[in-house]
């Protein structure tokens, strides 16, 4: 069982929630907006923690030290590249990815030696993909 | 040179309208809020028209018949299904892609048979990929 520790709890921190609880792994996330967890499913079986992930104590709180893996997602890519930062030189997590919604931040998160996934990016190689295909998919 | 009618001038639209403009295509970028295009590049060589793309007259203003593929791309995955399904029954637009935000949302694409770009799976996919890889990516 993996310990992942989730900021953002937008579609993609939610959708990420479940899969991984679903998966058997023990999840916290983490959103300032109580609102936000009304987008985890009902099997949701981890922990939500309604703060703001950009302040230590907060993950300290969520035992940011122990965790697997840290995904920060984010709708603000400067937070998220943060955390991501705070979570690679503090706390010396080795999966972290951070969420940018700039396809210029790349660079950033590169200098910082930060992952990054850029749905952006991601859906422009897909329609890309899909136009220069044969049209059939 | 290609005909491509883009619906949606946030930050996916406008992106791959840079992309087909440079690349020489022709491009009509089509957002009820003229504000979208200060997404677009200095380079952008396309129209762009202020109007409600769920307008038939709209469709027409903008020679949807002629185009060589549509994306409908706005943030409303039901304006994207419905143009779509405009743009493949009534144009016969060979190539045509909805945007959807909801996953749940493929289901009714595939009803209809219309192409999808669904950015949320696209970067879970992706998320998962760098999880379960080395950490080295």
């Amino acid at each position: 069982m993996k310990y992942i520790v989730i900021i953002g709890g937008g579609r993609l921190g939610s959708h990420m929630a479940d899969v991984f609880s679903e998966q058997g792994d023990s999840v916290v996330i983490i959103d300032n907006n109580a609102e936000s967890f009304k987008n985890l499913g009902e099997n949701f079986s981890g922990f939500t923690v309604e703060a703001d992930g950009r302040e230590l104590e907060v993950l300290e709180h969520a035992k940011m030290s122990k965790a697997d893996a840290v995904l920060c997602v984010t709708n603000d890519d400067n937070t998220n590249l943060m955390i991501a930062e705070i979570a690679t030189e503090i706390y010396k997590i080795k999966k972290v990815i951070a969420r940018i919604e700039e396809p210029e931040n790349r660079k950033i998160a590169e200098k910082l030696g930060l992952k990054v996934v850029c749905p952006l990016e991601l859906s422009a190689g897909e329609l890309e993909r899909i136009l220069g295909g044969d049209g059939s998919k």
